[in-house]
């Protein structure tokens, strides 16, 4: 909130006036699909996060919807890159608060938006589900992962310097919300709370487990209830931040 | 709401990317403060307004504050122009969305601010115990107006049609909210009531009674109860404007 004083000047007299603007404006948010995912998912969402006057961004990572025919090869690195080019178009928008970035992703999505983290200016990190893959993994297809290894390695409690995107999240001074499904057969639980144990540094961690939910949201309620919590959340924060530096 | 498509460009790739952007982004807040106030007793709600994304602009009617010296004979025609130029400052700030302004006037201030809907674009309108005044009261200086003949016509329930700032609540088209005092010995039930039948026209109409509340809410709890019912109302007013058109 800043305050500051201006004349009205009307007739012949001086009237004092006072602006009252809120310190953030505008925020953008990013949205980050998970894998076989795109980002007609997030259409519901977003609609809801702008309603909140934010400046929403959707996109479909590389290897979907258009550009499926590149889902056997592409690589998280290169998934990576597309989340950078996406997040430097948001925050290129002349509306847009650089200084009021979310980053809302979804089990792949959620991994890449922690490893954003790193390598962007990010205030708000939602993950969703947020799925883990070995560093060694960076440059393969994502498609040709090993799947049983991958689920082993999930089913560990990892500490943030075992992993790049929990490295990421260790170093993250934002403010974070993660969301975990109750019934999620494909991110298993020690991996998300290897996730929430690595914010050693946030601003503030909220987690939550949506009860009776699967990995996807396949389920409508549960879906309206991710919704309302995200909502929910992006509303506090940006209402601290219009008040506060 | 509107959706747009892009496409974010990596490496050789194109990918699908969508804007989804609000309708209105950010709205511009009028404080107009009653007889004998001045813009110090707005601060507190200004400060919460803003914090939903709104530009808030509060200023000292002439005959207060710094120019006291004229209340003794500064007429109503003459505060009405102090409103206009407050409003055509706040209209024409670079980042107020023009087709989303919100006034909210107390007591004095309130029938200003009704009488403003019949002269400039306004929204949303809030009056907080609105007081009325005879038309042929419209040039004479507000101090000296007959306070008993005053509090006569207030014990009448009027027609829009007997009344300038009636006339005006009956040809508002936004949406209105008005919130009585319960305990008031200034503005009697009959002028509020009057003020809440005039608005035959209006999107939509709110009426609240502060219980145990006195016309200058003087009572903490009173004020906080006013100031989430303004907050909570604007919210929601500002966030269906976002989606539609």
């Amino acid at each position: 909130m800043s305050e500051s004083p201006v004349d009205v000047l009307v007739a012949s007299t001086k009237l004092s006036g006072t602006w009252h603007e809120p310190n953030r404006l505008i925020p953008g948010v990013l949205f980050v699909h998970g894998w076989g995912s795109n980002q007609g998912n997030n259409l519901q969402l977003a609609r809801s996060i702008s309603r909140l006057g934010c400046i929403c961004f959707t996109f479909d990572l590389r290897g979907h919807a258009a550009t499926s025919q590149l889902h056997g090869r592409v690589t998280p690195e290169e998934n990576m890159a597309d989340v950078l080019a996406a997040y430097d178009l948001l925050a290129a928008h002349e509306w847009v608060d650089k200084d009021a970035i979310a980053v809302i992703g979804s089990s792949y999505g959620g991994y890449l938006a922690a490893i954003l983290t790193s390598l962007r200016a990010v205030d708000w990190l939602v993950l969703r589900v947020p799925a883990l893959y070995r560093d060694s993994d960076w440059k393969k297809a994502k498609a040709k992962i090993d799947r049983q290894a991958l689920n082993a390695y999930r089913d560990l409690y990892l500490e943030p310097d075992d992993n790049r995107a929990l490295r990421a999240c260790a170093k993250f001074r934002g403010d974070a919300l993660i969301v975990e499904s109750e019934l999620d057969t494909v991110v298993a639980h020690p991996a998300v709370a290897s996730f929430a144990a690595a914010f050693r540094n946030a601003h503030s961690l909220s987690h939550r487990v949506l009860d009776g939910a699967d990995h996807g949201l396949t389920d409508a309620h549960c879906r309206e209830a991710y919704h309302r919590i995200v909502s929910r959340w992006m509303s506090e924060m940006i209402s601290a931040a219009r008040e506060h530096q």
